[in-house]
């Protein structure tokens, strides 16, 4: 019998998927599960997006251009032009999800056994783009003490080597809620151009921002064209996490050329989704100060009730909607295994997202968890009771 | 300035693309460029396919799961259960296009380094997705004197070595049209349970079967469980191109669960060309017999009008919408070109796609065009007089 390969092998499991089984068994016993441990905002997408897909006139589903439609791309420049990103529609790539643009990024800029720097805790699924793009992810840590702000530049320059490509961020963080600040994306800056690599950005959560903070993109910066490509999504933005609709952007004419080469291979970006995400482009400012205002009251509430609870530690988010909370456990896996299968009060438990998953280093984070605050404030109040409850009863 | 990765260096540009700025000036002097270069169809998708995405009632476009929703895998396996094909829901991954799951294939059977052997001419991004996964592809020549039937299995065995990790088909072929027979494919299964090889087929052109011949997959041959991956897609089937849905299937359990780590590590594939492309299943016969007519008509049309013409040799398809063209001249490149750039009838050219590129062998296939059918017969017939006077005006 023929064998799969040693990458397909070593590609990661999602650390969620992990928990599956056993969510399956809370099901089966009648249990309500609290789901924090995913990123699908229960936020509405924008009426115009679904209304210009329902209002199609297509007779023939046909390719789009590779790189995303003239039209498409022109309006995303418009968008990043209010945001002071200074990109045209030749300087973007449209892409099916921010996940496409960066298996084209690490293909653009990494060959096999090149290494990227990412301050860990980070987003999980870079780990299955870098193990099948052959690239070797190189961990700093950022701390929960510092609301894993970004590491000493120091801590940076110390894991360059030859094979060092590119540093990425994500900005504000997945899983962290992290967002740095001017300062810190200039000292990256500072740092990659000095050693002559790539700052790719991934600003899927551009928009969400709290306590009156506002993003600062790598392309903002001045004198980053050659080194800087944003990864960029709908799919928080707009709540359009199933249009797959994202975008590649570089000022770095030899990068976009090259990402087109990947681009080309794989014909086009869903056209459907490409009509619902242009129309995204014409949503209300007062859409999102809805949906800001709602996930920061969110916020504020999860944070409140989680520092609340005796021995709990909360990395506090400033941005995104998640955030890394340690808890009084040895095993963060076994202890989310056990809310599921073993555990409930009056019927109800929650789905938590352990998360070593999210750092590359082992042994490290295994206190920790993710939450995704993506529930109403009842249910995240009520999720926290129940994870105080929990803490008590449990035994590591 | 930091440096693009030599992988992307390497990322071959699609044939048709370098024609493109010709093709704009041939634009700019207004001249009709009836477009035999591409394999986008004219027939319209179905319309309960586009009527569903019309009557969607979803608020929030979320994620699926990563291997496609259950509801439509089942319907995708009551599709292959009426073509022979014995595969269920958990032996399918839904794909975005094709394209990707030829991606995932390619990175769950092979490391980098190793080798794929496949039949040439063969459809161009391969190559992209062979050199995205750092797979080596060694090309058998078939020839357009047998229509591009299966070359002698000990031309395969001759390449075989220990990096050989799979066969891959197209089947029926694009570039050449040609439909592999029963025998063909039991010779191609014995020869990889000999060497433990993969058999990966590329089946999306299933139905378009020409001379009341019947498609033969890999899956319909006994004992290939271990051994078979079937890449599918909608675009061709339901001229559904820019849905960018296709899927894997195969009954090895350990190539799914591979496959699957790819798809997770890319959360889903699109909502809403998965509506349609749940809704096309549905699509009565009827249509297909219509569309098949259409196509058996325009090939015949074509290789007939193509015969005419002096110095011209044609593989003849049985399947698919593409054909194989062998022009007197020397470099079917410059030809090409020249089309665009210098000649026109009363206004009128052609675009054509040279063949070189559907090869991988250097210097093989400089004299022959790739010709879709994708245009009305009327079109087709006015394109291939367009051909034979510019045969007769051309000077290498």
């Amino acid at each position: 019998m023929p064998a799969v390969s040693r990458k397909g092998l070593q590609m990661p499991e999602s650390p969620i998927r992990k928990l599956v089984p056993f969510a399956e068994i809370a099901y089966k016993a009648n249990k309500t599960v609290y789901h924090l441990n995913i990123g699908q905002p229960d936020i509405k997408s924008p009426t115009k997006a679904m209304e210009a897909v329902a209002h199609h006139s297509l007779e023939i589903l046909a390719y789009t251009r590779s790189e995303g439609s003239q039209e498409y791309r022109e309006k995303i420049a418009a968008y990043y032009h209010k945001n002071n990103i200074p990109a045209t529609a030749n300087d973007i790539i449209v892409t099916t999800g921010g996940s496409e643009a960066l298996l084209f990024a690490m293909g653009t800029i990494a060959d096999t056994g090149d290494e990227i720097i990412i301050p860990e805790p980070f987003y999980a699924n870079y780990n299955g783009f870098a193990t099948a793009s052959g690239v070797k992810i190189v961990p700093v840590i950022s701390k929960i003490e510092d609301n894993f702000a970004l590491p000493p530049i120091s801590e940076f320059e110390k894991l360059i080597t030859p094979k060092t490509k590119a540093i990425l961020i994500c900005n504000p963080g997945n899983p962290t809620g992290y967002l740095y600040s001017k300062e810190e994306i200039q000292k990256l800056a500072a740092i990659v151009k000095k050693h002559d690599l790539f700052l790719v950005s991934d600003e899927v959560y551009r928009e969400f921002t709290y306590d009156g903070s506002k993003h600062y993109s790598i392309l903002e910066e001045e004198g980053m064209e050659e080194y800087g490509i944003i990864i960029d999504s709908v799919s928080k933005r707009y709540s359009m996490c199933g249009a797959r609709i994202g975008c590649l952007v570089s000022k770095n004419k030899m990068v976009i050329k090259t990402a087109l080469k990947f681009a080309q291979a794989r014909l086009s970006p869903p056209t459907f989704a490409q009509i619902a995400s242009e129309a995204a482009l014409d949503t209300p400012q007062s859409y999102f100060d809805e949906v800001i205002e709602e996930y920061e009251d969110r916020r504020n509430t999860l944070v409140k009730h989680l520092q609340n609870i005796p021995g709990v530690k909360v990395g506090v988010p400033k941005g995104a909607f998640y955030c890394i909370v340690e808890l009084p456990v040895k095993n963060s896996d076994a202890f989310a295994q056990w809310l599921l299968e073993k555990f409930d009060v009056d019927g109800e438990t929650i789905m938590v997202a352990p998360a070593a998953g999210f750092y590359s280093s082992p042994g490290v984070g295994l206190n920790q968890i993710r939450i995704a605050y993506v529930l109403n404030k009842k249910s995240l109040v009520r999720a926290v009771e129940i994870l105080k409850i929990a803490l008590k009863q449990y035994k590591d």
